[in-house]
């Protein structure tokens, strides 16, 4: 049987999603609290791994299962075994063909910006901090060069184990409320590094270093070394993944923070 | 010379604003880093006094000093020794007279409350996490019974140090975005624990375990053991201090959170 389950957690105190010898990641902590409901090894497979220090509110997993568990079992006995900053949000039966990361057809990430000259401390780790000014319109204008099946290379970081530099981009928004500016970006898939890339490389144009249409120039160039410095890990969120609506899965209940 | 500085922090690691003999407080940080700045010990006095794990966005603080400074010296030099969770937002050089909290002619708190069934992961220790579906529209209507001087007996902590109970609130609202409800409140002053106790009572009523005119009658019988628990502190931050607009003091730039 396979179960698929919505995870979130904060990625600060985490080496990222995937298990390593000797850091404590996500995947580890969650197929330690799913084994111990389930009473046997669980492997799990999540729809996007997430590099050090990245968050999620609507990570997707899934693992096969010979225990027959009801959905509130896995949730509420996973959530016993898990530490505060990783939480199980869902739990659902699953076709046999469904796979976290195959059966995704997109995924959706939030880059939270906060701009303004004093630093956080309430969301130290959960924000990136951008000391000077940023227009969010031109981020914005120069952002939907970037839509579309594109040769991303410009944006792929050097330890990208991805055979084929094309991603689809579906959408990209930046909007700004009060201090926040947010980047919002949807595609098929992504490179390792591809969304901090991007959010790098519209911090320098909504800081005005370079021209709106600088972002065109360099997806053209297919040279990473011409962009912008990989932004920081702290504002990324991965958001949700999307897959096929008869699936039926439930999107993420609520997103990062509610007032203006 | 009496300097007033904007103080923003994350209470989850501290024994709340006041200084204590075995505990870290944020005033003891504060003072720690201006007193370096200035060159000399500098004793700190706050707006409002916040308890162990709440949080500020907007503490207002002033202290006495010989040494003249630029206010950016203050900003950037206290901050440099401050902790992640801490950090000066302005600081601004202010009549004589000037006292952070008697001069202070109201402040103003959020209550932040994440109303959904799993446990948060990203916003642990940042909210109050209510499972049970809250009326957030029961609850603004029965918080208005609350507005005006009246005597808060049935809301004051047992601790609570203050001559009187009468307090006046200028106006208190509840809203809902997505999962969050926040209770927006300004007082000329709070008694302790005025606001979680509030805040608690307000949540039974979203329950819907009390009616919505059980407020006014709580507030009535003046008799704390009738209200309901202190809620968490997770979810309070002292949002702002106000002062006579002649003193010309910046607000907050950013309140928690921007993004529906």
């Amino acid at each position: 049987m396979i179960v698929a389950v919505g995870v979130e957690y904060l990625g600060t105190r985490y080496c990222g999603w995937q298990k390593q010898l000797h850091s404590p990641s996500v995947q580890s902590c969650v197929e330690q609290a799913l084994s111990k409901v389930a009473n046997h090894p669980v492997t799990v497979f999540c729809a996007g791994r997430t590099d050090t220090g990245v968050h999620a509110l609507g990570q997707v997993i899934h693992f096969e299962t010979e225990s027959k568990r009801p959905e509130k079992a896995w949730i509420l006995g996973g959530n016993a075994h898990l530490p505060d900053d990783i939480s199980i949000n869902w739990a659902r039966p699953m076709p046999d063909n469904f796979h976290a990361r195959f059966s995704a057809q997109s995924r959706r990430y939030h880059y939270i910006i906060l701009n303004r000259r004093p630093r956080p401390a309430v969301l130290t780790g959960q924000v990136t901090w951008i000391r000077d000014p940023l227009d969010e319109k031109a981020m914005h204008t120069a952002a939907q060069s970037l839509v579309g099946e594109q040769d991303f290379s410009s944006f792929q970081a050097a330890s990208c184990q991805s055979p084929t530099a094309f991603r689809n981009i579906f959408h990209i928004n930046v909007i700004r409320r009060n201090d926040f500016v947010l980047i919002d970006v949807t595609a098929n898939a992504f490179l390792h590094h591809m969304v901090r890339n991007i959010a790098g490389t519209l911090i320098d144009v909504g800081r005005g270093i370079h021209s709106v249409d600088w972002v065109k120039q360099l997806l053209e160039k297919k040279d990473r070394t011409k962009a912008s410095p990989t932004a920081s890990p702290s504002g990324l969120y991965f958001l949700q993944a999307n897959y096929s609506r008869q699936l039926n899965l439930p999107t993420p209940d609520s997103s990062f923070g509610p007032f203006d």
